[in-house]
């Protein structure tokens, strides 16, 4: 669900044409919805208002300060991974006893750093971190809340570099094992271990992932009081599905419905991670095509933006919906998918600048007919996409911008050949 | 070959201990040899020397300004694929003349910017760029030199993502309809067709790909001149291997010796395009353990480094040799590779901080014993590393640090968080 919609054949957010923005920012640029942001943060809370949980926005799916001040201002917490996510957090008005840090590899500087802001609750991922933890906040004479996070051993059906909750990964400790953690270090100076973290991997379709792990934890939350620890807080994690096709979302009120009855009146304090479920469908990438070209039997569509600016589909082979920005009302989709069902479309590969054949968004999609100068929006591209931009082939990152309503403003300006050599002697 | 080597069971890179950098400049950090840059360079001039090709070194496989300059300095070339690389250029001191300008998605900005500074030649991706270079040197009053990128249609049997060469990609023109093109095209106003461009992969382990896309450039060299077309220059291209595991690498000689028979004596100038083979091996990237702990059957070596300064592992399951900076002499490995032939080691996934399980350097790789603290060499990251970093997680980009026998200095200052949010409002 968002605001990016066609209107007589037209592409808007919001209320504004996105070639409006295309004129005054230029292009590539990252635009994303404030409606859209602001709908999906309140149908969460409202979904699971029954067990009132601490909504913390994954930052690393979208971090732009503008997007997580407004968060900020809707109550939101903060789920972070490293110094520089809780400095972003900080510098936009957020406050740090909202903020749950995960991480399997946070730094001694970032865990005095968190620490003396005041964190909310570090997520623990391994033995060695939570004796680390100890002794940081010992020598600072400080407690650190912290939650350990376990791993329920179960298969979310995603990609596996996005699948975390399986045994042998990296992050947190194996289900079996967890008990045997939490009694060891239940005198640990410096640490009240009160949490259990849930977070099996992203984005996950359907409910039976969370309903199991859940399961486990409440399992493990009772055996653990029979040997008197008390865990006070479950974080159950994030990975809740985005719109990138029509027809495969998984509702939000879905998640719920399976969620909420198994942790109502647990007398739990619970906690939960979306990233990818508030920002994903709330940003679109714009691009500008740059050439049209016949390589072999094949069509190539060259655009201005490319792998360096949204590398989720090299790397996750994941799917984004691309279609022109105007392409007239007879060509306008009735939905998002690989196969549009419209006469007239031609297979083509949409790629970018960068010298790679890896660099392609998306391989044989029939689109449209389309010309060099055409405008092309890439959807659903809010979430893991200016998050994870790069200077690849030393191209400037792209311009960022928020629409509310009638309104559209740069929230970062694009970069120029100075921010290139920023810092190089 | 390189100058990272242990010298008593420390390692060194020429005569400075990584361990003397690391408390200077702390870790991350990516070290470069600067004799090894020059090694290499020379070592390549000196196995072509019989054609004299214009070496034009490939920035986007290491584009730090301190490292251009000493390529310019020795008198290199550049192969640039953007406005980025052609600013980075001028900035340390090399000349536009000396610069070939490839990549498919070249924007109006960029080869209007190209042509001002006085570009020595333009590969062409398209018909469609062709002409728009063209028209655009027209309205400047310019005639822009121009290479025919030509798809030998040969299989370098390297990663799909950096195959480049085969029909159907994004680059060049099929061969078959090369001569159609250079014939369609030979009074085009604004442009002088006068070169041939290939550039079929990297890294190329074997030279036959090469001497088989020579031998099918130069036919169409010939087949131009029955025209009365004559084609003065031939790019062949880059690709050449680096060594990143001992035994594995095919020697500069051994290109040299396969395909300057072919081009000797041809009259043509010529052009070569080698980034991987001068800056991967002349740097690697240092790092400290976090963490070690102990995941289900696995071990995991936590890292303060991973896949936002080093995407090369995930994105196309590259191989780095990884070892610790301080083993001992019992420890230094005789050789770089997956075996390391040494008794007591132990198997472990290296990993990094990021918050997915695709953050992963080396899966199951043998190790000595590692501990938290101990310092990790990931060599051979000279390419393609820092090029392709991004701040994802909000975490900062490496220094990079340039040693020269016994001194070093820092060529790129470590990223703050101040530059995370560098142009957000």
């Amino acid at each position: 669900m968002d605001y990016f919609e066609y209107r007589r054949g037209v592409l808007h957010v919001e209320n504004v044409p996105v070639a409006e923005i295309a004129q005054a920012v230029g292009t590539p640029a990252y635009i994303y919805s404030e409606r859209t942001l602001r709908e999906h943060y309140d149908k969460l809370q409202h979904a699971f208002a029954q067990i009132n949980p601490l909504v913390c926005y994954s930052v690393k799916s979208c971090s732009n300060l503008s997007i997580l001040r407004l968060l900020a201002e809707m109550g939101s917490g903060f789920d972070i991974v490293s110094g520089g996510e809780l400095y972003r957090v900080l510098k936009a008005g957020g406050s740090a006893d909202k903020c749950f840090y995960a991480g399997a590899g946070k730094t001694d500087d970032e865990i005095r750093y968190a620490l003396g802001e005041g964190i909310f609750m570090f997520n623990i991922e391994s033995e060695a971190e939570l004796e680390n933890i100890g002794r940081i906040a010992s020598e600072m004479g400080k407690e650190a809340r912290c939650a350990l996070r376990v791993n329920p051993d179960i298969d979310p059906k995603t990609h596996a570099y996005t699948s975390t909750g399986k045994k042998e990964t990296k992050f947190g400790v194996d289900i079996e094992r967890a008990e045997n953690v939490l009694l060891k270090y239940r005198d640990l100076p410096g640490v009240s271990l009160s949490g259990i973290h849930l977070h099996i991997g992203s984005p996950i379709f359907e409910t039976k992932p969370y309903v199991e792990a859940i399961g486990k934890a409440l399992k493990l939350i009772e055996r653990m009081k029979s040997h008197g620890i008390v865990i006070d807080t479950l974080d159950f994690g994030g990975g809740y599905a985005a719109s990138y096709e029509t027809g495969t979302y998984t509702q939000i009120e879905d998640y719920a419905e399976a969620i909420v009855p198994l942790l109502k009146d647990k007398g739990l304090k619970l906690v939960m991670e979306p990233g990818r479920f508030i920002s994903a469908n709330a940003g679109l990438l714009l691009s500008r095509v740059q050439y049209v070209k016949q390589g072999g039997q094949k069509s190539f569509v060259i655009l201005d933006t490319g792998m360096h600016h949204l590398i989720r589909p090299p790397l996750y082979d994941s799917f984004h919906f691309i279609w022109p920005a105007e392409p007239g009302e007879e060509m306008t989709p009735p939905l998002r998918g690989v196969d549009v069902p419209l006469e007239g479309l031609q297979k083509a590969d949409v790629v970018g600048p960068i010298c790679e054949t890896g660099d392609c968004l998306a391989k044989d999609r029939p689109l449209p007919p389309v010309q060099r100068g055409d405008l092309m929006a890439i959807f659903t591209a809010g979430a893991y996409g200016m998050a994870m931009a790069s200077q690849y082939n030393s191209q400037p990152r792209p311009a960022e911008v928020l629409v509310s309503h009638e309104n559209f403003r740069i929230i970062r300006r694009r970069e120029s050949y100075e921010d290139l050599v920023r810092g190089e002697e």
